[in-house]
Parts: C-alpha cells; structure tokens; sequence
C-alpha cells in the first residue's frame, strides 16, 4: 500500500486531520481551493485563515490540482462543507480507484434533499455505500492540532473499512479512535447535535441555568434517538462519541458558532440580525429546517426542534416556546422509543 | 388522600424539593435534626446552612420531632446521606404506614454491601422494593428554589406508585417530571456519575481540553452502561435525565464536589490533601471504590473507574493513568455491551 494519503479540503478540521495522518507516518497530500493557500502552506508551513496558532508537519504538502493530489494515493479523507460535498464529489470521480479508501468528516444534510453525506458520496463517486466511512466525535480542530487527548468514531457498514480508518488515524499519543458499523446513526448525530446546541446557547441566553441546560441536552438526545431510529439508526450510537460526545462539546462551549447563534436569539436578537453578525454558516439553523420536515415526513415527535423551528421562522417568542416545553402532558422517559427498531439492531 | 407530605431531611435538596412540594399546594411537614433549625425554618423561613439565598413558602413546617412529622402523611420522601440511610429508615420504621408513598432522593449504594438505596429501604421499613420510588437527575437545589426549569425522573417498577410520584412534584412552572420504571438503572446512574465527574475534574485539572473532557464523560457513560446491564438495568436509562443528564450538570460544573476534588488531583495534590481541605464527603472517591469491587466481581471491564482506582488509592501518577487509557487496543464502540441483557428489556 502507498503511504501517500490525501486530504480534501485545507478548513481547519481537515488541516487538523492531515497533522494526525502526517504525525502517523504518511505523506499526506492536502488540497487547497488557491495556489496561494498551497503556497502558504507549504513555505511556512502554517494555514494562517483557519488555524493560526499551528505549525503543520513538513510531510504535509499542499496543492491546488487535484490530479496531483489523488495520484497514487491510498485513502481519500473528504472534510467539505456539506452544500459543497456534491460539487467536491464530481470533481474527485475522475481521479478516485476503486481501491481507495474513502473517509469523510462533514456534519450535516444535503439541503433540499436531506440526504446524508455518505448517500452523497456513494452517488457521486458510484461506490457501495457501506464502504464510505464517516468520521465524527467530540473534537475542537484547536485541540488536536495541539496534541491533546481525543477521541472520534469511524463508522462503515462494511467493517473491513471501518478497521481501515481507525488503523490509518489512531496513536497512542493523543488520537484514540474507536469504530463502529452504523453510518447512519453516526451521521445523524452528527447533523442533529447542531439543533440541541442551538437550544442550549438560547437557554443561556435567557439566563436559564444548568439545569434546564441538562434538561435540554437530554431531551435532544431522546428526540435525536426517535428519529434515528425510524431512519435505521441504532438508538445507541446516540449514547457514544458522535452522540453525546459531541453534543457536550458543542452545547456547553462558548466557541461553537451553534451555541453563540442561540445565545444571541435568546438575548432578543432576531435570526437575521443573528445570521449577520455571524457571517458564517450555522449549521443548526438548517439542521432545524431539516428536523421539522423529517418531524412531519416520518410523524416523529420532535418537540425541542419544533420550539426552536417557532422562534427561527416564525419569530415565536423564545420565553413562551420554553414555557410550551415545560407545560406539556406528564411523559415516560423512554416514551416512544420503537423497540421493535432495537430488536432488530440486536437479532 | 391528606394533602401533608412528609421530608427527610432538611438538608440542600430535602429542602428544595419541600419547596416544589409547598408551590404544588402541599401542607410540607420537613423533618430536621435539630429544634434550632426547625425554629430557624419556622420563625425566619429560612436555611441559612444549607441554602442561604433562599426564602421558604410558610406552609413548610419544620419539626425534629419524627413521630410528628409523620402523622397523617400521605407521602414520605427520603432525602438521607447515603451512609445514613439505613439509620433514617430504622428510625422511620415505626412511624411508617404500607399505604404512604415512599420516595428517596438519595445518591450512592450502601458502604460495605453495596445495596442500592431502595434495597436498603425496602428491608428496613419491610415493604416490596418495587413500591419504593427513586427521584432523580440534573438538579441543582439553589437553581430549583429559584424556580428556574428543572427536569427530574422518578423510577419504580410499580408504575403506579411512579405515576403518583410524578403527580405529587410535578408542576407547570418549573419543575417537569418523567417517570421511568427502571430503579436500578436510574441508582446506579445517581451513583455511578460521579466518578466519572471527578475522572472530568482530573482531566481539567491536568490541563487537558474538551475534547479530553467529552470524551471522559462518553467512555464513562460506556462503563455505566456495562456495569448496569449486567446488574439488570436498562442500558437507555443511562442516556436518560439520571445518567447522561446528570452526568453533564456534575462533570462540566465547577460547583461540583466532586469535579473540584478531580481537579485538585490532577493538579498534583494527595487524595489525603484533598479530603482534608474539603471538609465534606466526595461521594465519587467511595463509589470509585465501589466500582472497582463491581468491576472484579462481575467481571466487566471499567477502564476509566479502573484508573482512577490506581490514583486515588495506589498513588498512581494522573497522567500516566490518562495515558494509560489513550494506549489500550483498539476497540468498537458497542464492544461488551451485552446483547443478551437488551433483548430481556425488549422482550
């Protein structure tokens, strides 16, 4: 096998992982949308736009022709943002073998079609799904980059693929990776986290404490579970890194754009004003978009991101949605969870 | 049905849930050590030791008379430090009629046996361990006596004794109550979080990132799961309002006793230092113990509690142990979960 390795594109969660693989041992060849960026990185070896404070290893090299950064490669690591992966997909098909194992680490949906990333990819590139592996879990760019302890999930249908990932990225030094066969829980955790942190940051931002923040984090687990499982999901996947892993780091950081989102709602600032102070995508005000129409498609009961889809769209006011959550009719815990679902998983 | 319900003792969250019970319409009767404090509470409607900043409702009487306390109740809630759990419920005992409503609000398993607290309950006022009803989850007592949202879970495996506990707390304002009807899962979630609260405090106090610390509370979150299964529980519950819920509120808080003995660990400190200027029981540092003992006697593999064993009492150094773990084989995610145990729940 080549221990050339390639890394499409150079944000800062794809440079980070290219720092893993080079810290490995491969040579990692990582794409970059400008020659300028390339340049950047392979002189000073630094990507000052999206993580300033690192220096990479001199086995990355960087290029903008993707032909030169596929040739002869043995794994493709896919890291676009989520309305860009059909596009970065056709432009890959021509220079990806069939014998390259292919990874991605994007979190979201395909907008319009709401079909999740490894769906996107299988089409583009014409491979069987269950060899796409994702990539997820709780892990700030900035950290890995520093060689901090982190864990992530790979996950693939196909298990040999799975194995293949988790031997390309662990260390003993600080990336531990765990696998696991089911893609599809994965990507929705990853997606849906987004809302629940959203959630979290509008809690804040109302001066609600802890415990409502608990409430909320835990509650969002169990509507990310009843929708999971209606799309085939396994319920416990939501429990593991991709799931609650994630979902910590991302609901009680200050630096997730989500939380800052919400945060700045709940302070009384409407979505567009929001949207403009942040001039960035947040990718929890789709994914609540998202979850409202799977709410209604598959007749789940998703009351948190029907709250928040109220104060996004529909200028509810976000004091009264939370009150509409409290009031509700006295529930079990496990209410709705479809357990005929589990006894599949676990035949 | 009288409206007097019965709580013992007045200590943080005794007091705190007399105040829900009190907001709900209930003649609270609060059951205190001592007659000073009792007349603290009648005369000023105030617990200045435990609760400084908050204001009781007047329909709370204090008494340290139990036989006093007791009469005419329709409900009594237990809210004993667990190593006075037994004592209380022998005191209790003759004062306890089989058709009140018997709820504890109490974290950790007994010393030496470890019995869970409905286990200890159930012998000592000699009534069917699933009539009693366990109340728990993310809940700061200064945060519920402001009225701020909480969410709660009471569990028995009677469901109507669960159902009338959600109807006795529950409340439109603030305070949302699920029921659950899995008492071992939802004590040993109480019990068991706290170890991994203080391994996050550890991690924290070594200067690791959220990552290291999302990562801690998920693989945590993995060996409760194991440990619970093998011991009856449903491996949900353990995503539900007692384990992941709580989980998030003690091991992200810096309020928490034992997030802050972790942390004072990590940051070199001797356990016996760290006992010593916290002058109040760490119920992590005994259930560490506990889960060790767990761990050998049913042969399930708990890393992290495993590790934190060797710091805490073999004097193991906190980074060698946090290496330790990043170092071991490569595992799935789902590894050692008991298929078996699901399908009984399911069936």
């Amino acid at each position: 096998m080549s221990d050339k390795v390639t890394v499409l594109v150079a944000g800062s969660w794809g440079t980070a992982l290219a720092c893993v693989l080079a810290d490995n041992g491969f040579q990692v060849s990582l794409w970059t949308r400008t020659s300028e960026q390339a340049a950047e990185i392979n002189t000073n070896h630094r990507n000052d736009r999206y993580l300033p404070d690192a220096i990479l290893p001199e086995t990355i090299t960087a290029t903008s022709d993707l032909e030169e950064a596929m040739k002869g490669t043995a794994a493709v690591i896919i890291v676009a943002p989520s309305k860009a992966m059909r596009d970065v997909c056709k432009q890959l098909k021509p220079h990806y073998q069939h014998d390259m194992l292919c990874v991605h680490a994007t979190k979201g949906f395909e907008v319009g079609t709401l079909k999740r990333m490894s769906t996107v990819i299988s089409e583009e590139l014409e491979m069987p799904e269950q060899d796409v592996v994702v990539l997820s879990g709780p892990s700030h760019a900035e950290e890995v980059v520093k060689r901090m302890p982190t864990t992530v999930v790979v996950a693939a249908a196909n298990e040999k693929a799975a194995a293949a990932a988790q031997t390309l990225f662990m260390n003993e030094e600080y990336f531990r990776v765990y696998t696991n066969r089911d893609t599809t829980g994965v990507e929705l955790a990853g997606a849906l986290k987004n809302i629940i942190a959203l959630g979290a940051g509008l809690s804040d931002g109302l001066g609600f404490g802890d415990n409502a923040k608990a409430a909320l984090l835990t509650r969002g687990l169990a509507e990310m579970v009843r929708v999971g499982t209606v799309l085939g999901a396994n319920p416990l996947t939501f429990s593991g890194l991709a799931g609650i892993g994630d979902l910590v780091v991302t609901g009680t950081s200050k630096h997730s754009r989500n939380w800052r989102a919400g945060y700045m709602l709940g302070q009384g600032k409407s979505l567009d004003e929001v949207m403009n102070s942040m001039n960035m995508v947040v990718e929890g005000v789709r994914s609540t978009q998202a979850a409202h129409d799977m709410s209604r498609h598959h007749h789940v009961q998703m009351p948190i991101a029907e709250q928040l889809y109220r104060v996004l769209f529909e200028q509810a006011d976000p004091r009264t949605a939370v009150e509409a959550l409290m009031g509700r009719d006295p529930k079990n815990e496990m209410e709705s969870m479809k357990l005929e679902t589990w006894k599949q998983w676990h035949a």
